[in-house]
């Protein structure tokens, strides 16, 4: 078995409005590759919250006194601390400058994935997609009319990790894929039941991607191939685990 | 940029004294590859602790009175729970029936990482290797000896984490590369300084590797080619944040 992932690069800076489908389905052709069944596509959420219109000028952002205060006693702009706490619904941890909260799409990341990095200007905030699983539809369904090929969409976004260092891509939104591959009932070949069994495919898909997209590249999406999955209506919500089964909320 | 993933399958059962690199060497020629300058090797822990003997018959184990006293009110069988705590340092979190421990290597995971499956009999646990980067390192000698190429060699253990449901594969040792990719410093293509800038390249390798090694079939090693990386002398140890940085412990 083997897998390949490929890095689509050289999209040109994305829009409001542009068609993340159209511009990944003319990335592969610039490879001399096709689309084909079974494969899937990672796009990275920065883009799709461009094409979207989740952007937000830091000059229109009124910060609340909550927000003055914290952002003010730890270094962070007041207006990004304001954009942080209007996406979420919870706050996780906000301690030693970090801001760990629980988004309205049910995330718990650090600042609730508004990122300024990247847009022209570096005054503008952008924020995660309203509902990413609904986003990756849209892409797949782009795909399916611009390709002719049905494929899952998986977006990913760069998370940060309790206990340990350096950032991960995880999946915050699915389409056509289970994004938890299970075992369940399965056997080990010497014929034991096997434990552990339940696999993060969506979120081993993000990370995977994030080998090929370096950062210093404009590579905002990757084509994989030759990976096992399950088709289906998965959505990204199945990789949150929820409070009653969560002990570091 | 294009990266492949080839999964090692059809290595035989691993005993105690058993040659990784050499099965490694072997499982490559059977796909009719050669290892090449730009590789990565990613082994999964649980061959790596049977070729060195990390195996111990419950049977042999006594618990104390307290893993006795835990494990009876948890429904785990105490003679676990005595080897758990015998891996570990210190307890995180014990609750709900799930043990989470910081391990003598530092790691924080599940149950110090002591196994009960796919090892005949059922009655043997496996433990971490005492010293994984040791553990890599020796195998990218032993890689380097039986085929001449001097390559990176990870060495992945499967994780669960906070907030999320789904096990990812994550790097507990590494030989001959450094796990963090940083960009600290660097800027992206429209010219601005970099934010969140250090990658768990890793992490995301083990994760990758998971993609291809489903449990069900006896894939515990992959070939990765075609990754940008830090040649260096890096450790594991590197992606273990430390306790002052962490609000989750």
């Amino acid at each position: 078995m083997k897998v390949e992932l490929f890095a689509l690069e050289g999209l040109p800076d994305v829009l409001p409005g542009d068609d993340i489908a159209e511009l990944v389905v003319l990335a592969i052709r610039k490879l001399g590759e096709r689309l084909q069944v079974g494969d899937i596509v990672v796009v990275t959420q920065k883009i799709v919250s461009k094409s979207e219109g989740r952007l937000i000028r830091l000059g229109d952002v009124t910060p609340s006194p909550f927000a003055l205060q914290w952002g003010t006693a730890n270094g962070t702009d007041p207006r990004v601390v304001e954009l942080v706490l209007r996406e979420s619904r919870r706050v996780v941890r906000m301690d030693r400058g970090v801001l760990i909260v629980e988004t309205h799409q049910g995330l718990i990341c650090a600042n609730a994935g508004v990122d300024l990095s990247n847009v022209a200007g570096g005054e503008v905030a952008t924020l995660l997609p309203i509902d990413p699983d609904a986003s990756a539809r849209r892409i797949r369904a782009g795909l399916h009319a611009a390709a002719g090929v049905e494929v899952p969409v998986v977006i990913s976004d760069t998370f940060g990790r309790p206990w340990r260092e350096g950032l991960v891509n995880v999946a915050i939104g699915v389409a056509g894929l289970s994004p938890l591959r299970s075992y369940v009932g399965s056997r080990d070949p010497q014929g034991f039941p096997l434990q552990a069994t339940v696999e993060a495919l969506g979120d081993e898909l993000g990370a995977a991607a994030g080998l090929v997209s370096s950062k210093l590249n404009r590579t905002p999406a990757v084509l994989a191939r030759g990976i096992l999955y399950e088709a289906g209506d998965g959505s990204a919500r199945d990789l949150i685990r929820g409070a009653e089964r969560d002990m570091f909320r």
